[in-house]
């Protein structure tokens, strides 16, 4: 079978996907979607987001405008094509699935009124939408640019590098918008004035579940979307060096085949008869890996003569599967960890915060050891010790064959916010108390599959950054300067010289590359820092304006109904504001120490990022997952139970936790791919010492 | 001038900065002790502390005769010898430091019934004892194993070994002893029971003073006699690499007059007549600078010939200035940052915790600025673009001069548990108001002295193990297997293409360059995640103590006396305890990853480690220095001062900011020290590619 005579099925796939994307939608927005007093609050909500969603593309436009000029000028017109077509797709999967997540919200709630099961399968449904949507859209472009190009993938570089804006923009300031809204809500809200969550009566309720839908469903839609179609990218790449065709063909083929896998295992989430919901998702993301492995296998049997690839996929979900069961461990409430947390709150905040940052560094381990593991097995039988290149090809595929359940964990992800939402709704309709217990079973999940989607997305996006990195290598090996050696004068001779002394000017002493690992290591924690003092900016003006409506107008004795949109401007404006600097700093950066310390300098800036971007976002994730599930676990009666010094003491964790896990920490992932896309486009603009080392 | 002919000054300078701590000692043992009560309390301290050292230095005894014994089997008895010797000079310096600091505490309090001049006077002193210990024995031990072993340095790496191995144990046993007893006084004295600080009520009183002693003199003393040493060395072996001869003797010459500078600046240390404590202090650290600056230009004109290196030691003494400025910018109390976390503080504890870790991470980026620029000047000045090896020799060198104030620093570091001990006995002793006020704005200072001391401390340790790693490298090189190139055929175009193949080897994209790089990411995380913890469990011990003798003796009511000793043997078992694991962490996991990945992932653990453990020393050295100035600023009368909202927030940011700032935090250079200093005097023992990739 020749692999490269089946490509078209990559579009094609991609097609399917978006259209079974559609039927989905058509199907639960046909819901019930409930009584008019839930109609309007869903209006409130849907109405912010779009208003926040439009907005934020609009910033990122002129920044993407002034990019594609930049792109075409210095680099091509075609790639500057791709760049724009890799946007809007990343943003049309973002529009497409907030679209339907803020309807599927409200249908949820009213399904709520029937039964679990029925609420579950429009929720999960609603994720599904934008599952399908990232996935298709991603697979489409890469391929149709592919194709479209004649088979340059340099060109499409230029795709990967529009998702990368798109991603960064979304996930930054997605981020900061969720938790402004939400801390924002939280200070005035629960602890000055004593409401609960959802409270109609709390002016940032509306931004709060705004934030939801922006945050995680569009942020991670764009954030797997780019993750997805880079690492794509990256094994096509390193397919073309090692001999094009089939090595090419290959990791299209096998996102088709997981594509038509994920369809496949959407039908597959059906809640058992013992009510257990997560077991009902997992089964889901587990028919997607199964289903794709089968696949996998006679693509590869037939396809590429030789099963090897087909073991290095098996790692690639191997990899997944152990990166969400250990983020599981570190977040949820069964667990020791957040049992620690909880029990740590007895003594104080203090307490609760130092033993919550100390998990989250201890939860960097397995995930680092999963990952060497990873890479040195797939090295290994890729047959990286004899021929590095081919051993690199392996590392990619499996990264890919890690993303083959990246349907599924988007839809997974955007199940969170819809059902947050719903329970939002059903509270602010004040529906009977069983309708709010469903709702809150339904969203009790939601915590756990957004923390281990963050596992999922740090761990594929180091996976595929690596890989891309095999690419930059190769792209800077060729511009180091041949030296004469007088001794060695056969041609072929100069020639071995000059390749091995161009890698050893990679050599990890080389200043300048040591001076890039540092500006690389510096770049996550300074990236943390704003993006978590921008969360504090943004709260302290949705902190100001709930303060100044109660004062104002009334609104806790029932005097006047809230202004939720003034709130959901003001978190808007805020977050677009504060999501600028850090988005200009992974952007302007590479290209400084490029062009100031060049291009070895910027090898070391890639992989310090990538390794330290790894392990602070995993800390920063699972420590604010696990802080979030201590709180619960308190507020389902244990150590003292809700309103006890411990529950207060876990409400200071969780308020830390909240900037950590959904701003920056997620940010990270988009901070490393971004740095790498602008590094891989712009290498050849670099010489290799830079302006002053030349 | 022969630099080589000079030598014999460094043995010389050592014995004279010893002979001068004794006869400082002496002058300051001379000093009127106070009366019975202040005697009775510092008895139980020194008794206390005395105890700890005595039981830290058992366990460290068995885990030394292990380590000797397999030096002497795998590497070389002679190396033993060198390493036994690092251990008790280390050991001894430290030793005698408490030993005087213990006795000075209290007659600081007693003069301070005299003068805040007469107080200042008897601390600095005291300080000064155990900073020229430290550089003295360090020095002597150096020089000293030099010449007895004819000038081969490869033994005399067994004495820095020796040194990092107490460092360990010290820096991390009396960071958990310190910071447990501190937590454990605070919560329960403190928090439950409304006690004021050293109330002589609170049975952890008399540990948390001990505390102080055994972390921040005997912690840093050992950790900076460490730095010290292993630099000294790096200097000299790729002097050795780079020519030997006057290149050896230059570190040991510049140490040697560095030594007599900072013997002089400690005259230099005067209270002015506008009282101001930090400017004294100050003038002794730029007293040494530039005495020793002016010692080194004649010294490196006459000695070498060219001023080149006397540049190169500008750029270290600027290093410090800039370190020590940055430091002092994001913990004290007149900017920017503790401002904005005194103010954050208002709206609770969770957005003081957050805005504390924002700057922390902040506070990396200046001086990774300032490391970058000065590994990149100096090696441009050492002429590191044409032949690496020179480069790096600069480097070693601004390292060493970087060095030149360490018997200033460590003074003002040991300065800070003096004065700290000298408030504890003004209070618990009852003195007159007059006196605490003067033994309290002493205090004060010594908060900065000791952030301060530990940026230095971080800084000149990466740079220290930078210069290390060079030597490292050039071991590993040798190990490459040669390869035979059937192109090349003469032996001169054999031996240029090995050179570069072999430095090949050690690109960032070679996996098991990468898989070390990652574990040595992930060290510092682990290892911040244990003593986080350890502190936590030692801390636990204590309080239940605490409560059982207020529960047990109603020491609260004055019915019994408190029983001291009872805390402070409770945590120096529990401090004893949890040092293990991360002791043996840093010894064990560089052996492990040697053996099984080889000598190439081990350099990429080394750069690993390095970096990582740079960025996560400052930031939580910073944070945790940021948290407890912030807590003071508002006790001070700021944003609602003491017993307001907004100060229970800051005494959470202060808990949290304890374990990172004096024993996680601190910690970290130990580690990064250890690791290095295992693998150079391992790295004979591994392949390149190790067990697993031979």
């Amino acid at each position: 079978m020749d692999l490269t005579s089946l490509i078209w099925l990559a579009p094609v796939a991609g097609v399917l996907s978006i259209v079974a994307a559609g039927i989905i939608a058509k199907d639960v927005l046909k819901k019930d979607a409930g009584d008019d007093k839930m109609k309007e609050i869903a209006a409130a909500v849907q109405e912010g987001a779009m208003a926040y969603l439009n907005k934020q593309y609009s910033v990122i436009a002129i920044v993407g405008v002034v990019l594609a000029i930049l792109i075409g000028i210095f680099i091509g017109w075609q790639t500057t094509l791709c760049f724009i077509v890799g946007a809007i797709f990343s943003g049309v999967a973002g529009y497409t699935g907030m679209n339907v997540s803020v309807r599927a919200n409200v249908r949820t709630a009213a399904a709520a009124k029937k039964s679990l099961k029925d609420a579950l399968n429009v929720a999960f449904r609603g994720g599904a939408v934008t599952g399908l949507a990232v996935v298709g859209l991603s697979l489409l472009g890469v391929s149709g640019m592919y194709l479209i190009f004649g088979g340059n993938v340099q060109f499409v570089v230029g795709f990967g590098f529009g998702a990368s804006l798109i991603s960064l923009f979304a996930r930054v300031g997605g981020g900061i918008f969720t938790k402004a809204a939400d801390v924002g809500a939280d200070i005035v809200g629960k602890v000055e004035s004593n409401l609960n969550e959802d409270d109609p009566r709390n002016p940032a309720t509306i931004a709060d579940n705004v934030g939801d839908n922006v945050g995680d469903c569009a942020g991670m839609g764009a954030d797997l979307f780019e993750t997805y179609a880079v690492t794509l990218l990256a094994a096509m790449m390193i397919g073309v060096t090692i001999g094009g065709g089939r090595f090419v063909a290959l990791p299209l083929v096998l996102g088709s085949v997981a594509i038509l896998a994920s369809i496949a295992a959407i039908f597959c989430v059906r809640l058992g008869s013992n009510n257990k919901i997560m077991q009902a998702l997992y089964k889901g993301v587990g028919a997607a890996s199964i289903i794709s492995l089968v696949l996998f296998f006679f693509v590869i049997l037939f396809g590429m003569g030789d099963l090897k690839y087909f073991w290095v996929s098996l790692v690639g979900i191997a990899i997944t599967v152990l990166m969400v069961i250990f983020t599981e461990y570190y977040t949820s409430t069964k667990y020791r960890p957040v049992k620690e947390i909880a029990k740590a709150s007895e003594t104080g905040a203090g307490t609760n915060v130092i033993s919550g940052l100390s998990f989250g560094f201890e939860s960097t381990i397995l995930p680092v050891i999963i990952i060497i593991a990873g890479i040195l097995i797939s090295y290994s039988i890729g047959g990286g010790f004899a021929t590095p290149s081919q051993g690199l090809y392996a590392i990619a595929i499996a990264a890919v064959a890690m993303l083959s359940t990246t349907g599924m964990i988007v839809a997974l992800d955007s199940y969170g916010p819809i059902t947050d939402n719903a329970g939002g709704i059903a509270e602010m309709s004040e529906q009977p108390k069983e309708v709010r217990v469903i709702t809150d079973e339904l969203d009790a999940i939601g915590n756990t599959t957004k923390a281990v989607t963050k596992g999922y997305a740090i761990g594929s996006a180091a996976l595929g950054a690596l890989a891309l990195f095999a690419e930059f290598h190769d792209k800077v090996i060729n511009t180091v300067p041949p030296v004469a050696v007088k001794t060695i004068t056969s041609a072929a001779g100069k020639d071995a010289y000059n390749h091995a002394n161009a890698l050893a000017q990679f050599s990890i002493d080389n200043p300048l590359v040591l001076v890039g690992l540092l500006i690389g290591a510096v770049l996550p924690f300074a990236f943390t820092s704003v993006t978590m003092r921008a969360v504090s900016k943004a709260a302290s003006a949705v902190i100001e304006e709930v303060r100044r409506q109660i004062r104002e107008l009334g609104i806790l004795e029932g005097k006047n109904k809230p202004e939720y949109g003034k709130c959901v401007s003001i978190v808007t404006g805020a977050a677009l504001k504060e999501m600028i600097v850090p988005g200009l700093m992974a952007v302007v950066v590479p290209v400084l120490v490029g062009l100031f310390f060049g291009s070895l300098a910027l090898a070391g800036t890639l992989i310090g990022i990538i390794v330290v971007g790894l392990m602070l976002a995993m800390t920063l994730n699972n420590a604010g997952g696990a802080w979030d599930n201590a709180k619960k676990l308190i507020e389902e009666g244990n150590y003292g139970g809700k309103g006890s010094e411990a529950h207060k003491a876990a409400v200071v964790g969780d308020t830390v936790g909240d900037p950590t896990k959904d701003t920056s920490g997620p940010g990270l992932n988009a901070l490393i791919k971004v740095v790498n896309m602008v590094s891989i486009l712009t290498i050849t603009l670099y010489s290799t010492g830079g302006i002053f080392f030349h």
